[in-house]
C-alpha cells in the first residue's frame, strides 16, 4: 500500500537529516573507551541484554542504538527462554527472532551481534547465558542439563548469571552447588558474572578464580540503558572488556574461552592480573619527565586515556611535594606529580597500588613505570 | 512457575530500592512546567505517540515512564491503524491493547492516559489522530470517511497530523483540501497540528485560525524521547498546553473542543491570544519594585516561572539603564530591569513584545504590567 | 639581599611549573573572540581600567593578567588624576607609574598597553579618558579646559566617560552640555562611552551619531573582572572592538579617530552600520547548502564564530520548516535552517534582522546572504 | 572636593544594587564547609596571605572579599617584614597598615582579622609567621632571635612556613635545624606548615608530631585565590580548620596553642587523630538503615556534609552487594551501601579506613559507626 511506503520514507528522511547535524550539538562523549593492550584489541562487550521479546521494554533496534552510542564492539540479546511475560502480544515462536532483528539494524555499523539466550531456571543452576548459539530454539527443553548439552553441541560459550541474585540467595552470597560443579567438570559452564546490573560479588570472583572460570560483567538491562545507568549524569553500563586478537565474533569467543577479560563496573575494574595490570599500565602513561628547575624534585606527568578515574596509592619510598599518598587521576585527564627523589638520578621506578581495581577479593594490583630521565 | 515469580520480584526489588535514592543523585529537573492561568489548570499533554504496537521502538511502559519524567498530565498512544510493520511479531488483534497496557502502568501515578489511534491514509486526508476513543477496532474500515464517522459516534476529538508532512507535501506547505473542508464542515475534524516532532508550520497555524480549529503540537515520537529531543542537553518534546477546568479526561476533552490550547515547541509558544497572553503574563511576574537609591531609575525584578527563555522587546517610551531594547529572561531565572522613567512617578506601565511567541504568522503578542510604586 | 632573591625565584618556579599544565585542566575558553572583517583586524580593547594607583583594588600586574585571560589586544590603565584615595599609602608622584608597571608585565606578551588617564571633574564636563598620552603628569592642572588642551598637545584620543552616570545625572539620561559642544567643536573630545561597566545609554548612542563621536564601551573595572562581570558563569567585560589596519598602537589610534568601532556589551553589539553589519556577516557564515532529500526545503547550515548568541528574525517571504520566525544561533554553535523556498531554485537570498544589535536607538541591522545552490 | 564624593557614591550605588540580585545568578557554592565537632566550633582559617603591602598583587580589600566568598572565619595578612618589593610605590612605614585596612573592610562582616607578619630570613630559620601581634613594627630588628623574642613579648602564635620550601631545600625535604630546636625549646615556635600553597610535606608532618607542634596549612596567596586555586573549576585554597570553643580571636589562639587543628588541602585532610577522626565521623553520618526487602542485605545510607570527597576502604568482614571494597562518598552527596551482613542482625559495626586523610606519614584514620537496626 502506498501510505505504508510514505510512512517509512518519512522516518528515513528525518533520520538522514538529523544524523548530519548530530555532531554539532553533541558535546559530551558517552563512548566507553579503553586502549588496546600488547597483542590484543580491547573490545567493549555486553552479553546480557533483554528486549520486548522476553521481559525487556524496548524493541531490539533500541539495543543496537544504545550499543552504538556507548561505543560497544559486541552485544548479545539474551532473552529468557522460559520466561515470556509478553507472549500473549508477542508469541515469539522463533527464539532467534530478536537476534535477526538486531543483526539487521546493526548491518551498516561496526557492531558485532551474537546470538544468545538466557536459560532461566530456579536454583540450581539458576540463570545462565549461552552465547554464540546457532539456534536458540533447540534449548527449549524441559531438562536443564539437556539444555546445557545442547549449548555444547552448538559450541556456545556459557556463563552463570548473577550467582549472587537476591531472589535466589537472600544473603547475596554466591555459592557453588553440586550441579554447578558438575557443569564445570563437564565443560558446560565457562564463565561467571561477578558483576550484573548494579551488583558486584566478591564471592563470585573467588569462585571464578578457584574454578578457572571467565570473569564476566553485564548490564542485564531491561529498561533503558540511559536511565538505569544514569548515562547523562556520567554513568555507564557494566561491560566485559574482552582482549581479542581481531575484532570478530570468532576471536571474541576464543578470548572468552581463554579467560582474557576485565570487567568495568562503576568506577572499578575487576580481572585477572595478566590482563588487568597491562590494561591499567596502558591506560596510564607518562607524558613528560623533567626536574623542576634546579631542584631534586622530579616532575612526572601521568595521563589517563581510559574511562576510569584511577585512585592510586603511592608505593614508593619517595613522597610527593604536591599531594599526599593517595591521588586520583581523572578519566581523560592528567596529573603532574612532583616526586621528591632526594637527589638528581638518571632512572627511577614509579610505583602505585591501584585502589579501585582488584585481582582477587581484597587484592589490588600494583603498577610500576620505569622512568629514564634525559 | 516459580522462576517466573522470582524474575518479577527481582525487578521489583531493584526498582523499589533505587526509587528511594533517585532524589539524591538526580540534580537537574526535566519536568515541563508552566503556571496555571486564571480560571484554568495548565495541563501538559502529548497526544501523538507510537510504541512497538505500530512502528514505534518501545513497549508502552516506557512511554508512561517518559511522560512521568517529563511531568506530563496526559498522553495518548496513537498507533497507526493501517500501518503495522511489526505485525508478524506482534499480531495486534485488539487495537486497544497498547492503551490497556499503558493504563495499567499509569494506574498508581497522576497521569491520564486516553485511548487514541492514528488514521493513516494518503493525502487527502493524510494522517489524523482520533483521541478519547472507546474502541479503536471499530475504526478499521476501508472507507476513510466511514472511519471519521465512527470517531464521531464515539464522540472522539480528531485532529489533522502534520499537514506540512514532507512525504505528502514536497514544499512543506500545509494546504486545505476539499476533503478537509468537508470534514470540518461536518464537524469530523476539530484540530490541526501546527507542530509535529521537529517541525512547525506557519501555514498550518493560519489554517487553524481561518477554520476555527484547535491548535495542536505533538512529539509523534517513535524512538526515545530523550534522544530525539535531546532532553539531557536541555531539550524537551513538543507538547500541547491544555487549559482545563479540572485535571481529568473529560475536562481535557472539553478544553480541546473549546480550543483552549497553546503549543510549546523548542523555545517557542504558539497559541490564540486569549490563552497565550495570560500564560506569558502569569509565567513572568514582578518580584520587587523600587527606585535605585536617590535616582529616577526604577528597579523592577522580573521573574520567569516557566520553561521558556523569553525574548522580550521593549515597547515603552522609556529605555533601560543596563541593557538594550531586547532582553532575555531565562527559564526559572529573573532579571533586574533598570527603567529610566525620567522622574519619580507613582505608577508605570511595563510593556514588551514577546518575540518567541506568536498569535498568528508574523504576529507576536504584547504583554504589559501595571506597576504601582510604594 | 639573598633572601629577597630567594622569594622572587620561589614565585617564578611556581608560575613556570603551573603554566605548563594549565592547558590540561582549563576546559572552558573565556577569551573574547570575533573574526576580522574585510580590510581590518578586529582588535578587542578596554580603555577604562583602574588599579590601586587611584581607587582600584589590584596591582597593575593583575590587570595585565586579566587582559591576557580575556584575550584582549589592548588596554589602558586610566587612573583618576584628581581622585587618589590611596595617596597616603601610595603617594603616586609620577602619574605614568601604573602604565610603566603594566608595560613591564606585558612585555613578553602580545598585549598593547597605552598610557592613559581619567580627567575626573564634576559635571560639566564630568569624567573623560585621555589615552595615547606621553606624560600624564602634565594633565594635573586646575583648569579643566587647560587639561584638555594638554591632551591635544600630546595628540591623545579623548572620550567622555559614562555620560549617563547616575551620580551626575539622576535620571540616567546623557545630555550634551555647552562645554561638551565646545570641546567637540575644538576637536578636544573624540569619543563617548555608550557602555560603561553594567550600563548602556541609548541617549549616549544618539549623541555619538549626532556629533560624529567614536562609539566606546569600557569595563571601568575597579575590583576583579572575574567577579564584576561573572566570567566563570559565562559573562564578559564590555569591550570596544576596534577595526585597525595593523595590530599596533598607532593603528588603533587611527581606527579610533576614524570611528571604526563596535561595542560588545552583555549579549549586545552596538555600532555604526559600516562596521557592525560586516562584523555580524563575518561572524555568521554559511557552512553547507543543499535540498532536503527530494523536497523543496533548502537546508542551510549557519555557523556562528563569534562570542555573541545572535537573535535573528526572519525577514524573508519564506518560512522555516523547523522553527518560528525568531531563532537563536549560539556562540561557536550552528543551526540547520530548513527554508521552505517553495520550489527548487538555483539561488536565494537569506535575510535576517539582528535583534540583539543596534545601529541607532531602536534600529536593528539587517544582514543577508546570497546563496548559490549547486 | 565634590567630585570625590560623587565617585565614592557611584561605587556604592553599583554595589548595593548588585548585592541584591547576586543570590539569583550565583548558582554554585564555593564556601568551604565542615560541621562542628563535639565540644568545638570548626573554624575555617587562613593565616598566611600577602597583599601589595609586601609582594602580593591586590589591595587588602580583595583579601577580605575572597575570604567572605570562601566562607572563612578568620584570616591574617602576613606581609614579609624584610622583603618589600613595592616600597618605592608603597613606602609602608607602619607595618600594621594592611591589618588596619582589612579590619575596616571586614567590620560589618562575620570575619575575624588578626594582625600578623612574616619574618622572612634565609635558612635557618627560613620564613616564619607570627600572628595575634599587637604591633608588627617592633619585629623589624636585625637579629632574628630578637624578632622571635619580640613575638613572645606580644604573646603571638608563631609557626614555621613551608619548611619544605624548594628555594631553601632543593630536595623539598623539611629538616629541623639546631636553631629550630632552640626556638621550640624556648617556646618561640609553636606550629609548622605541613601544607603551603600547592605543596604538602610528609616530613613536616613528622616534625610536627615529633616536636609537638601545631599542624598548619595555608594558602600563602600572592595573586588571586580564584586563579591560583582554580575555584570556579571546583578547587579551594588550603586552610587550617581550627577547633575553637567560641568564634573569637582569643578562642582561636587558644585552639592553635593547644594544637586543635586539621588541615584541608586539595582533597586531603591532615591532622591529629583526636580531631581528625571526630571531624570525619561528624562529616559522614548515617541517614537511614533498613533491610532490603526480605533479604539479609542491609541498606545503609551514608551522607557526607563536608567539602571533601571521601575515599573509603571497607575494613569489615562483610562485603558490599553493589560496590567493591573502595568507595567514594562525594561532598554533599550520599551513597546507599548494600552490606551483606549474612543474617538479619540487630546491630552492626560499619568500619572504614579513610584513604584521603592521614594522621601520620602512611597512617590513615579508621572510622566506625555502631548501627542499631529497628
Amino acid at each position: 500500500m502506498k501510505n505504508l511506503l510514505l510512512c517509512l520514507s518519512f522516518i528515513s528522511i528525518i533520520n538522514s537529516v538529523f544524523s548530519q547535524v548530530e555532531h554539532h550539538s553533541h558535546s559530551s562523549n558517552r563512548k566507553i573507551e579503553f586502549p588496546d593492550i600488547e597483542g590484543y584489541k580491547t573490545l567493549i562487550c555486553d552479553f546480557h541484554i533483554h528486549t520486548v521479546f522476553s521481559d525487556g521494554e524496548v524493541w531490539p533496534s533500541i539495543r543496537v542504538k544504545e550499543a552504538l552510542r556507548d561505543g560497544l564492539d559486541a552485544i548479545s540479546l539474551t532473552e529468557h527462554l522460559e520466561y515470556q511475560p509478553h507472549k500473549n502480544d508477542i508469541p515469539h515462536k522463533d527464539r532467534n527472532r530478536e537476534y535477526e532483528i538486531a543483526k539487521e539494524h546493526a548491518k551498516n555499523h561496526d557492531l558485532i551481534v551474537v546470538n544468545g539466550s538466557e536459560i532461566t531456571r530456579s536454583m540450581p543452576p539458576g540463570h545462565s547465558n549461552a552465547i554464540f548459539l546457532n539456534d536458540s530454539n533447540k534449548l527449549l527443553v524441559d531438562d536443564v542439563l539437556e539444555a546445557f548439552q545442547e549449548t555444547k553441541r552448538q559450541d556456545a560459550f556459557v556463563f552463570w548469571n548473577h550467582p549472587h541474585f537476591l531472589s535466589q540467595a537472600k544473603d547475596g552470597v554466591a555459592r557453588l552447588s553440586d550441579m554447578h560443579k558438575e557443569l564445570i567438570r563437564k565443560n558446560l559452564l565457562h564463565g561467571i558474572e561477578v558483576v550484573n546490573d548494579q551488583s558486584y560479588s566478591d564471592e563470585a570472583l573467588q569462585i571464578a578464580l578457584d574454578n578457572n572460570l571467565t570473569i564476566m560483567g553485564t548490564s542485564d538491562v531491561h529498561e533503558l540503558v540511559d536511565w538505569v545507568f544514569k548515562v547523562p549524569e556520567g554513568g555507564h553500563r557494566p561491560v566485559t572488556l574482552v582482549f581479542a586478537k581481531e575484532k570478530n565474533a570468532q576471536s571474541i569467543k576464543e578470548a572468552l574461552v581463554k579467560k582474557r577479560t576485565v570487567v568495568y563496573f562503576k568506577d572499578f575494574l575487576i580481572g585477572r592480573k595478566e590482563f588487568l595490570v597491562p590494561l591499567i599500565q596502558t591506560s596510564l602513561h607518562i607524558e613528560e619527565v623533567k626536574y623542576r628547575d634546579d631542584t631534586a624534585v622530579l616532575l612526572v606527568e601521568l595521563k589517563n586515556e581510559s574511562d576510569v578515574d584511577f585512585i592510586l596509592k603511592n608505593k614508593m619510598e619517595y613522597t610527593f611535594h604536591e599531594s599526599g599518598d593517595v591521588i586520583v587521576v581523572k578519566s581523560k585527564g592528567s596529573i603532574l606529580l612532583n616526586v621528591k627523589v632526594l637527589e638528581r638520578k638518571k632512572s627511577f621506578n614509579l610505583k602505585f597500588e591501584v585502589l579501585n581495581a582488584i585481582l582477587a577479593p581484597d587484592v589490588h594490583p600494583e603498577i610500576n613505570f620505569n622512568i629514564e630521565i634525559k
